[in-house]
Formats: structure tokens, sequence, C-alpha cells
């Protein structure tokens, strides 16, 4: 027993599992902003928020991760007590289906919704890469016209300058997989090289990082790439994978020369011709409505990755230029796509219904946003009231609570009181703006000190008494009475801001 | 093949997995507006957000739910890739001592932390009972100050006002644990006898439910149940059974009187001693502020299941009634509750780090705020445009984008226009405060159609041809031109709201 004691005890580690983190703060609150701001834009639009759970069956969750080379991967997934398979969402797509399938008889139809909330998936973690990330999606679930196709680019595009991106520095393209499928009718794939298919679908996908060559490479017979690894080639004949380049090239100045040029390479099929009215119908409906090709255009390289996808698809751009880990430019990149999607449900149900809607990616689009300094770097700590006298905590309470009723973040500090120096480090750590302080003098003379600790913030380091501290000009003497009206008027003074 | 072709394919059913359930539109939205309320006033009070990831490892989770006859249960497990075993959080304290041990170094101390997501129990579903639910939570770390208790009383006091629980129809109680381990002292039970201390504890938990013979059965030797199941005691003797109900019956009419009659019941014990002192100067403070016993009481039958906690608890309860589903009065009952608990960090770091906090039931909560008619009824559905000519789909998209640009909540009916009955009918689904008609005749002389389908609404079940519709009183012929005005101030007079 004795020696049992004296063993170290085994300590759980304080991680979180591999792939997986914590947001603090302002990553907390921004995120929320810029949610609230989004699903303020997909209401206006009619849409209805719905909230299904984290967890699903793994049958009703089905495999539609755009990692095909892996299909049984990507997933958590456990059993059940009952040993029925459980596993955690990867996206809200296929939930969205669920839900419809089974609620179909009281849901509206259409059925506009919107969702937002976190996804699992079982993958490889990488720098800026989580296993748990959030997805804000809007669907039309119901609706085979074209205007819901336009709807969901037109909100796409109110969405992403809602947030704060201006016009100009995002683009939204749209193309069609039924041309895809003419082109590739015209070169001679029929819709039984469903393989085939999917691997032009992936390459494709991948066009914009390689050139000409290397793509016809990947599409005919494979290539090395910079690593020397072998990667196998679609199988393509080198004639029909021209045709396909031939196609994602073309992209006009405007949306009537992409529809000019577009028909053109799908030659006689019924499927690309019906493609291409799709296009058109939606060109029109956008144009209708004053939306441009400076916002949203017809683009023959956008295919998006994920197989499901039937007819429309789309992708949100962020057009200006960040540099990279190695300091070279690039634009910001894709922060949003989507499509049409008329399978899904059909699993459930049987019957075919049309589908289409478009997924953000939160976490870029939170990103590009911070990038473009859009969002609030206000320091937006509390006001500390430190405390002189810990026999006075009641005192100091009642600051607090006097500052807090005026709509003023406030906390009194709560460490142990004795080294005051501790008390100023602990309010620059919360990036507070004001400290109030009241020793014995002070509450004898009815008055508070209140700091300004934006001012004071530089020199605070070196500073470990009161007395020195006190001796900073951001320091003001003021009337107890006074507190509320004074602190207010100080955190304006610092460009900061107040509830009220 | 021919014969596989045949059979009828596996469908996967369309249902989440037992014991949980998806949220539509206002469910979704006023809870939001709910939490937004609460963690305003967390904010307010210098919490800052924190959000952990839904998944931790086993390990650090450890297992602290109240159910402890099941200590193997309770949680959804999985194990990794590498073996390693992950689960689904079961709260949002285990993942805080998790993050406060790992991030020790960078965060302030004290600790103020506000948190809010959902969390999943693997446990049996029930009537209103789910396996994913959310949780509110506020705690503070690194103080052991009572000022720290006092605080999250009061910051729960607070937040029920904010939410829209009227003064009086809540009241927070508070106890402390020192107080209770005083008295088992004070009865002969030494800090050896965990078991029956916690069999006490939970035994009290249910005191509400229960009469004085059961809870001294139930407390020494057991009872049958009404199902005629045998219960087993806790195992006491009758005198310290009685000990146990005089103690928890020691609640008096304000504070002072308590303070007095639990000091009579914990004799000449230590730590029952250190318990009072501490109640007594979480009272003082809480006075010093304003929160007298209408607010917030010091009350001995309030313990709280969880076995880790250490020091003060303290539960919120609403008091006004509501009936049962037998049609019986009764109290509304808990939404929220906490207490310290000052071992759950040292876990993983071997030091005692003091923390005391409390935990809102989001979903009791919001019940309540119903029951009490306090969420928003006003219809919110969308402005609906109807399609009488399916050609001009872009010119009612264009009024909906003039709606929609003006903050008014509008869509267009994208589904089938053939049946112009299925629009109207669609529309009710909807909730749609206005509908807006614009046929050949109407385009040609520059009006539209709006009507109100609130006043309309009772009839429109009957009705299947546009023409029959158009003769109900609540339509008015107004001017395209007018379209935006004369939309939002038919829905003003309805008195819904719009955006702007």
């Amino acid at each position: 027993m004795a020696k049992d004691k004296k063993k170290k005890p085994m300590r759980p580690k304080a991680l979180p599992p591999k792939g997986f983190r914590d947001y603090f703060g302002a990553e907390v609150s921004q995120r929320n902003e810029m949610l609230e701001a989004i699903t303020g834009v997909y209401h206006r639009y009619g849409f209805d928020a719905l909230e299904s759970s984290g967890v699903e069956t793994v049958e009703a969750l089905g495999k539609f991760l755009p990692d095909v080379d892996r299909p049984n991967a990507g997933v958590f997934a456990w059993q059940d007590e009952d040993d029925a398979w459980m596993a955690l969402r990867y996206d809200l797509t296929a939930p969205l289906a669920r839900v419809y399938a089974q609620h179909r008889n009281e849901l509206p139809t259409p059925y506009r919704r919107y969702s937002t909330g976190p996804v699992w998936r079982n993958e490889k973690p990488g720098p800026g890469r989580y296993r748990q990330f959030y997805q804000c999606d809007a669907d039309t679930v119901g609706s085979s016209s074209m205007a819901a196709d336009a709807e969901i680019c037109s909100l796409l595009s109110d969405t992403l300058e809602a947030v704060g991106i201006p016009r100009g520095d995002y683009i939204i393209r749209v193309n069609n997989r039924k041309v895809l499928d003419g082109v590739l009718e015209t070169i001679g794939l029929t819709e039984d090289n469903q393989d085939i298919k999917e691997g032009v679908l992936r390459t494709i996908d991948k066009a914009d990082k390689l050139d000409r060559q290397q793509l016809l490479a990947l599409l005919t017979s494979g290539r090395k790439d910079s690593s020397g690894a072998f990667i196998d080639g679609v199988g393509l004949q080198l004639q029909q994978a021209e045709g396909v380049l031939d196609f994602i090239a073309s992209t006009g100045g405007d949306n009537q020369e992409t529809l000019e040029l577009l028909s053109q390479v799908i030659g006689d099929s019924a499927i690309g011709q019906k493609g291409l009215e799709e296009l058109e119908e939606i060109a029109l409906l956008l144009k209708a409505q004053g939306y441009q090709e400076d916002r949203i255009k017809l683009d023959a390289s956008v295919v998006r990755g994920l197989g499901y996808y039937t007819g429309p698809v789309y992708e949100a751009e962020l057009t200006f230029e960040i540099l990279d880990e190695k300091g070279r430019k690039r634009q910001f990149g894709s922060v949003a796509g989507g499509g049409r999607y008329d399978d899904l449900v059909e699993r459930f149900t049987g019957q075919k219904v049309p589908a289409t809607g478009v997924s953000i990616g939160v976490d870029r689009l939170l990103a590009a946003l911070r990038e473009k300094g859009r969002m609030d770097h206000t320091a937006k700590g509390p006001v500390v009231v430190t405390v002189m006298d810990r026999d006075r905590m009641a005192d100091y309470q009642a600051m607090v609570a006097e500052l807090r009723n005026a709509g003023i973040r406030a906390e009194v500090y709560l460490g142990n009181p004795k080294n005051f120096g501790n008390q100023l480090k602990y309010a620059d750590k919360r990036e507070s703006p004001v400290a109030v302080i009241q020793g014995g003098d002070e509450l004898a003379a009815g008055v508070v000190q209140i700091k300004d600790l934006a001012l004071g913030a530089r020199l605070s380091a070196e500073i470990e008494t009161s007395e020195e501290w006190k001796a900073q000009p951001a320091q003001m003497e003021i009337k107890r009475a006074d507190l509320v009206a004074e602190v207010r008027a100080m955190i304006k003074r610092a460009g900061g801001e107040t509830d009220a």
C-alpha cells in the first residue's frame, strides 16, 4: 500500500484528439457575428433554419464525400449498444436529404432551408486542416426550376457583400454538369464509363494548378508528379483529352460569348444542349435582377469535385491577392460552392426530388475577412475593478454591478489580490480598456482612480507597485458617484465601444 | 442481371438515430435568440467565449456523469485508426478542465469563460429526453474567492431576467457541500465512507419527490417503490438518517435564520464551520450588491447530484406553476445548476486549481419561456411573390429582389406554377403575411395585387382558383412602383415586423 501511494499517478494528457482544436474569445464571437450576417441574408431570402443532430445512422448518411479514392474512410463511426452503426455528419447536405425524406409531408414544397454547424471528417489533419469545422448551407429542395439555381447564386453574391467582401473582390462562377456530359458524349464516352467520368471530373477540378501538358498527361496515360511518384491517368485518348481541355477553356468575355463557345464543344449532344439551355436561363434571370458578369458569370472551367451534382454547379472565389507562406502573391481562392443534385432524396423515397444548394466554408471565409481587415479589432476586454483591500470585496462588486447595469463590460479581480502588479498584468492580458482602483484613502475622500490602460500599456510590463503606476499620466481621480459616466467617457476617448 | 434489376433496392430509413431529433425554423431561431441574450449577460460580466470541439479523448473526458450507477456508460465513444479512444463530450465542464490545463500559461488567471453548444449522452431516450442537447455554461477557473461563487449566482439571476423570466418567478438556492460534510462528520461518517456519502447525496437530491418516511427508509435499509421494486437503502442508522433530514430542513425565513439553523446541525465539525463561513460570505456579498432573498437565498435542501462539487452549490428554479401531463399544477422546476469543483483540473496537472461555475439547461429554459409566452409568435414567414406566368420569372425575381433590398423577407414561388391554388396553400404553410400577384392584365396596367394572408387565412383552405381568391376583401390593387411601400404597410397593419 505504502508503495502504491508513492507511485506517480497516471495523468491524462491535456490535449484534444489529433486534428481538433479550441477557439477562444474573439475567434468565437467573430465567427458568430459572421454567421449571423450570413443567416440574416438567408432568412431574408425566405430560407428557414434547420438544425439536425450531429449524429446520423451510417445508412442514412451514405457516402458522398469528395474523396472517392477512399470510399470507406472519411467519417467517424461507431456501433450503438444495439449494434446499429452511427456516425458524425460529414456535411450538411446528406442530413438534409434524410430530413426532407422523413418530413416531406409536413414541409412546404419547395423547401428552402439553411443550416449552420460543425461537421466532422475522419481525415488526416494538416496545417489549417481540422477534423471538425463549420459549414453554413442554403438549399432549395423540391424545385426543378432554374430560378432556384439563379437564386442560390444571387443569394451567395448578396451574402459575400453582407459579410464585408466588396464587389470586385469576388466572383461567382457557374457551369453545368450536363454540358460536361454533352462534351463527354461528343468525344465518345457514354454513361457507362462512370469511373472515367469521375476521373475526368477530378482532373478538371485541379486544372488551375497544372499546365496543359500536365493535364493532357493526367487525362490520358498518367504522369510523374514533382516528388517523382507516378499518378495514373484517366485513360482517355489524346484527342478526347484535347476535347475536354477545349471545353474547360470555353469561357468568353461575357456570358453571351461563353454560351456560343460552349455550343461549339457540345456538338449534337442532347444532354449538352439541355445544359446549355439551363445556363442560358440562369444568365437571363440573373441579368434581369441586375447581377452582371462582375458578380456572377458563366465559366466553363468550374466542375466541382463532388460526384452527385446533376446540373448547374457554382463556386465563389475571392479574387484579391494574398501572400502565401513563401511570400508569393496568389488569389485567396474558393470560399463556397454548390450545385444541383437531383438524386440524394431518391435514395430514401425512390422518387426523384430535385434540389440545389450552396455550402460556405465558414473558416475560410472568416480567414478572408481577417485578411481584408474586416473583423472588428477594437479591444473589447472588460473594465477591471482592482482589489486594494480584500475586506472590501462587496464595495468592488457593487462598482462592477453599476458598470454592468449601464451596459459596460466589467469585472472585479478575483485572484489573490496581494500582489497589485499581478492585478495589472491580469488587466493587460484581458485587454482591459480601463482599470478602477479604490484604496482606503480614496474611500475616505469619496473618490476612485480610473486608468486608461490602452495608453498605459506600453509601460505596464515594467511596473511592479501601485505607487509607480498611479504616477502615470493616463490616470485620473474622479468622484465615486461619477464612476459610470467617467469610465464610459474614457472608453470612448480610447476609441472603444460600450453596449449602451 | 435482369433479375437483379427488378429487385426492389434496399433503401435507407429516413430517420435519425434513436433519441435524436431535428429542430425547424422558429425552434432554431428562438433558441439562438435566447442564447444570444444569455451570452450577452455573460460577456458583460467579463466572461470570454470558448468553443472546444465536440470530440475529446476518453482519458481527458474522464467520468463525471451524475449517473454513478453506470460508471462505464453514458458516453458515445469509438476507436481511432490509431486505436486511441475518442468520445463525444457529455458536458462542457470536463472539456473546460482539459482546455485550462492545456493553455493555463497563456490564459488569464482567473479565467472566466462561457461556452455554449451541444453535448451528447448515450442514455436511454425518453419523452422530452434526447441524446443530444444544448448547454450554456459560465465558469471561473483559478479563483478560490467566494466572490467568484457570489458572482455566478448574481450572473444567473441577471441572465434569467434578461431572457424574460420576471423577478418573483424564479429563485436561486445556494448551499455548501462542506456543510453537508460537517453534518456527516457530526453523525459519525468519515471521509472514508465515500460510497455512503454519494448515496446520501443522491437520496437528498430526490427529497422533493418523497415524504419523510420514504426518505428515512431510503437512507437506512431501503424501500419498495410504487412499482413494487425494492430500492436498496444507503445503510445509515435511523438516528444518522434523522440527522441528515434535520440538515436539509434547516432553511429559515431569511439567510440569517438559515445560517443559525445550519450552525446547530454541524456541531463542532471544522469542515462544517468552514462551509458555514463560506455561505455567510456569499450572502454578505450578494446583499451588498442588492440581491435579496427574493432572488438568491441560502437553502439547506440543495445538494446537486454530481459527485465532484467541493464547496458552494447552486440551483435556479422557476417557481411559476404549469400543468403537468395529467392536468395537475406543479412548479416548473430547475433550469440551471452548478457549484464549486476544485479537483477537476488537478487530474491533469497534479496541482489544485479552484473553479466554480453554472450550467443552464437550454431546452428546459426555452420551454419555460414558451410556457410564459415570452417567445415572439408574430408570423415571420416571407412575402410570397406568386407566379401567374412562368415565362415572366425574371419579373417576379426582380420584385423579390426589391423587397429584400428593402429589408423585407420575400421569396418567389419556385414550385410548378400551373395550379395557382397550390401556390396559395404553399404561402399558407409558410405563414406568409402577404402574397403578391401579377398576371398579364396587371402587367399591362402597371399594377400588382397584394393580399393580406393573415386576414385571408381562414378561407384559403376552400379556395381553388385565383378568381375566387381575388374576390376576397383583404386584397388590394396597387401601382407596381409602390410595391415595397405598400407591402411594408400591409405587414405593419397585420402587426408584423420587417427588418428595416
